[in-house]
C-alpha cells in the first residue's frame, strides 16, 4: 500500500483536546426545514443501489450481475449515445484548435465560430442570465415554436431547469403561510424546494382512472381547501408532459388551467422539460405560452426547459432555461439578482441549450446524421414505453396507464395486507418502499416508490423509466415478473 | 426585417381582459429577504457597463473605444488564454471520437479514457456529490498538499465554489437569530447569501494599516458584540488569500483563528479558492486543513476550492468543491441531500476540477507546454499586481496595500467633501459609488465600489482586478490618472 493510499484509506483519530462541541449536528444544530426535505429520486433506494453496485464491482456474489437504474431520467447512464452534432460543437468551442482541422463538418465549425465571436468562450463567466446571443437565438426558437414573440431579456439560462425552478420558488414564497399548488403525484424537486423554503405544498390530485388527467374541479377543491386553512396560494405548478405520470395535456385542459389562474390570481409555473418526448399523435405538445397568447391572458407564466430530456438527454451538461412571460419588470430584475449570486450557469450547458433549440436544418451537412440519430432514439423510446407498459399490465394486481409522453411509467400496485404490516414494522413510510427495496435486493432493479412522488391515500405505485436498451428492458420484465410473483406469495 | 425579427423585437400589447392582478410585484409580492440582497460585483455598475458596451457595438460615440472590465475575476473575458491540456482533455471526453485521432497527446488520451471508464461520460448525471473516482483523485491531491488523509466521501463537487458555500450556509442558518462572521471587506457572496437566508452577517474588520491583516482581538470584539446583541454566532468565514484585499494569512495567524473557533465553538468556513494565486515568497499558501491537523483540533471545517481561479481561470466551466473535515456523519448526509436536489454539478466542471488538482507531471507529454503556459500566466499576474499597485499609490489621496495573493487590489481613496454631498444628492449608498460611476462613464473602466464589500465607516475604496493584458493595464492607469485628477478638481 502506497503512502497516498494509506493517507486516503484511514481516518486519523481525533482526540478531543478542548471543550469544543460540534456545531452542526442533529437535531437542533441544522436548519430544520432543510432537514425535513425529502428527495426520493436520490434517496435511500438509490444509495442502496450504489452500495450494491460497488459490492458487485468488488466481486461480491449477489442474485444478479448488474444493477439496472430505472430510478431517474438519465438516458446516457443506461447506454444512450450522445448526438454527434451536439458533441462536435461543444468539443470545437472547448478546444478551438479543432476548428482548423478538417475533422468537423462545416456547419459545426460555423456554429462554434459564432459562439466564440459572441462570447468570451466557455472559460469565462457570461452575463448572469447567460450569453446574450444564445438567449436571442433561444427566443427566436420559442417564437418559431409558438408563433408569438419572445423577449431574450426574459430568458434566463440556468444549470438544468432545477436551478431556475428553485430561484422562482425562492422569490415567490414570502413566509410559511405561502403555498404553491403541485400535482400529486409530482416531481419531488417541487416538494423538496417548498419544504426547504418553509412554504406549503398544496397538492391537487391527477385522475388515475382517466389516464392521469388534470381535472379543473379538483384544482378548485384543492385551492379552496388550502385557503380555508389560511394558505396564501401564490402559484400553480403544472408538469406537461407529466412526471411521473407521462400524461399530456389537451389544449382545452390548458385553456381551463389558464382561466383558473386568471380567476384565482395565480402564477403559472409550467414544467415543460419533456416537450419533445410525446408518443401520441392525438396530443401534440402545445406550450402554455402559446395558449396564453391565444387567449390574450395576463397570467404571469414561467416556462422551464432543459437539455437533460428530449432525445439528447444531455443530463450531465446541466443546461436549462426559464422564460418569464407577462411578468413585471421588477420580478425580472429580482430573478436577475438571484441568478447573479451564482455568477452564471455553466457555459457548455448554455451552448448545448442553444444547439437543442436550433438544431441542424435540412440541407446542412450535419442534418442527415442528426435526423437519423434523433429519430432512432425517439422511436426507440416510444416503442419501449409501450412495450414496458403492456408487460406491467400483465402482472397480478398491477395496472399501468400508458405513457403519452416524458420518460416514465407509474404503475399502481396492489399489495397484500401482510406486506403493509411488514413495511410498518420496518419503519418504512409506505408499503411501496418495502416492495421497491426487496425488488432491488432480489433483482438489482432500482425504481422509486410512489410515496416519493405523492399518491392518493390507499394506493401504492412505483416510478420506472423506460430508458435502458430493449434487451435490458426484456430482462427487467423477466426479473420483475419472477420477483413480483414471489413477493405476492411470501406476503400472502 | 424578417418575420422572426418582428416577433422578437416588439412586445405584444396585453390588454387586461380580467381582474387578474400581478402576483409577483414589489414591494409585498416578493420574498423580502431576497429583495434585500445586494451583490455589487454584478450590480448597477456592471449593468451600466454592459449598456455602454452595447452602445459602442451599435456605433455610439463615447469618450472611450472599449469598456475594460476590472470588476470581476474573470480572466478569460479579458484575454487570458485557456490552458491547452485542460481543453484537450475536456474536448476528448466530450467527443470521444477524437480519442482515435492522432491529434492529442497520449497523456490527454489516457486521462480522458480514465474519466470515461469511471463515469457515464459528461452527458449523464453523476452521483450527487460528483463522480466517485474524481473525488478520490481530488482527495489524494489534498492529501499530497497537506500531508494528511482526505476522505473522498466528504468531498462534494459543485457548480463553482459558490453553490457549495450557499449550501453550507443554508444548513447552518436555522433562524433569524443565527449569524456567521465574515471579514469586512468581504466577498459579497457571503453577505448576499446570509441576507437571502434571513441570517445575520457578523462583520470583523481587517486591519488596513497592517496590510489587511486579521487581528484576533478584533475577532473577539466582533463576536462578543454580536452575542450581546443576541446573535447565535455559528461559524466564521475566512477568505485566504483575501478577496477583495489580497492578503495572505501567516501560519501563526491561522493557528490563532483555529484556537478561537475551538474556544468559541464555531465552524470554520475557509474560502481557499485563490490558493494558487500567491505572489509573495514569505507567505506560502498553507491550508486550514493542514494547520487544523497539525494542531489536532476538533474544529469543524469546510474548505472551498474552484476551477475559476488559480492560473486556469476556467470561470465558465463552473467547477468547484467543498471538503468537510471533522464533521459528524449527519451533516455530511444533510449536505448530500441538499446537493441531490440539484441532482449533480455539471460534469465538465467536475472533470476540470479533477485536472486542476492533478495536472501533468514532469516527464508526461503535456508537461512542458503546461508548465510554460501556467508559469507565463502566473508571472504575468504577479508583475501586473505590483505594477498596478505602484501606479495607484502615485495618485493623489490614494493608498493601496500590495496584493500578496488573489486577483485584486483594494485601494483606499480620499474624496473631497463636495463629492460626498453630490453622492448623497444622487441617492448613492456611498461616495465611492459616485466615483466608480463617473469613472465608468468617463473612461469605460469598470471597477466595484468598496461599499459593495463593506469597509470601515469614513473610508472609501474600490476593488479592481489586475487581469487585463499589460498594455491594457497601462491604458487603464493612463485613463484613471486623467479621470482622477479631473474628479478631484471638479469636486474641489
Amino acid at each position: 500500500m502506497s503512502f497516498l493510499q494509506t493517507l486516503t484509506t484511514f481516518a486519523t483519530p481525533q482526540p478531543q483536546t478542548t471543550k469544543y462541541v460540534k456545531v452542526l449536528h442533529r437535531p437542533s444544530g441544522f436548519n430544520e426545514a432543510v432537514q425535513s426535505m425529502q428527495y426520493a429520486v436520490r434517496g435511500q433506494l438509490v444509495l442502496r443501489a450504489q452500495e450494491l453496485s460497488r459490492q458487485l464491482d468488488a466481486g461480491a456474489e449477489l442474485p444478479f450481475s448488474s444493477v439496472i437504474y430505472c430510478n431517474i431520467g438519465n438516458p446516457q447512464s443506461v447506454g444512450q449515445t450522445p448526438i454527434t452534432f451536439i458533441r462536435q460543437c461543444v468539443a470545437a468551442v472547448t478546444c478551438p484548435s479543432l476548428l482548423d482541422t478538417s475533422a468537423l463538418p462545416s456547419d459545426v465549425i460555423s456554429r462554434a465560430r459564432e459562439f466564440l465571436e459572441d462570447s468570451h468562450g466557455v472559460g469565462a463567466y457570461s452575463e448572469s442570465k447567460g450569453v446574450y446571443s444564445i438567449r436571442k437565438r433561444i427566443a427566436e426558437a420559442i417564437a418559431r415554436r409558438d408563433g408569438y414573440p419572445s423577449n431574450p431579456d426574459t430568458v434566463y439560462l440556468s444549470n438544468g431547469a432545477s436551478e431556475a425552478v428553485k430561484a422562482l420558488l425562492q422569490i415567490t414564497i414570502r413566509n410559511s403561510q405561502d403555498g404553491v399548488m403541485t400535482p400529486i403525484p409530482q416531481y419531488p424537486l417541487y416538494s423538496a424546494s417548498l419544504t426547504a423554503l418553509s412554504g406549503r405544498q398544496v397538492g391537487y390530485y391527477l385522475d388515475e382512472q382517466n389516464d392521469w388527467s388534470l381535472n379543473i374541479h379538483e384544482l378548485q377543491r384543492s385551492l379552496d381547501n388550502a385557503r380555508v386553512e389560511g394558505t396564501q396560494v401564490r402559484a400553480i405548478v403544472v408538469i406537461n408532459p407529466g412526471n411521473p405520470t407521462g400524461q399530456v395535456l389537451s389544449r382545452e385542459n390548458m385553456e381551463d388551467i389558464i382561466r383558473f389562474c386568471e380567476r384565482e390570481n395565480l402564477v403559472l409555473m409550467a414544467d415543460e422539460v419533456y416537450q419533445k418526448n410525446i408518443y401520441t399523435k392525438e396530443k401534440p405538445f402545445i406550450s402554455f405560452k402559446k395558449v396564453l397568447r391565444d387567449l390574450n391572458s395576463p397570467v404571469e407564466l414561467a416556462s422551464f426547459h432543459s437539455v437533460s430530456k428530449g432525445v439528447m438527454g444531455e443530463c450531465g451538461l446541466r443546461g436549462g432555461y426559464v422564460e418569464l412571460v407577462n411578468t413585471e419588470r421588477d420580478v425580472e430584475e429580482l430573478l436577475y439578482k438571484v441568478m447573479s449570486v451564482s455568477l452564471c450557469s455553466n457555459l457548455v450547458g448554455q451552448f448545448a441549450m442553444d444547439l437543442m433549440m436550433t438544431p441542424p436544418k435540412e440541407g446542412e451537412p450535419s442534418y442527415e446524421l442528426y435526423k437519423t440519430e434523433t429519430d432512432g432514439i425517439f422511436n426507440d423510446l416510444k416503442s419501449k414505453a409501450a412495450m414496458l407498459c403492456d408487460s406491467l399490465n400483465t402482472l397480478a394486481g398491477v395496472t399501468c396507464n400508458k405513457s403519452e409522453g416524458a420518460m416514465y411509467l407509474f404503475p399502481r400496485i396492489a399489495l397484500p395486507e401482510k406486506a403493509m404490516i411488514e413495511a410498518k414494522k420496518r419503519g418504512y413510510a409506505c408499503a411501496d418502499v418495502l416492495y421497491c427495496m426487496e425488488l432491488l435486493d432480489a433483482t438489482g432493479i432500482c425504481v422509486v416508490p410512489g410515496s416519493g412522488f405523492g399518491q392518493k391515500e390507499g394506493t401504492l405505485h412505483f416510478r420506472t423509466t423506460f430508458l435502458p436498451p430493449k434487451e435490458a428492458i426484456d430482462d427487467v420484465m423477466k426479473r420483475l415478473r419472477k420477483f413480483h410473483e414471489q413477493f405476492l406469495l411470501s406476503y400472502s
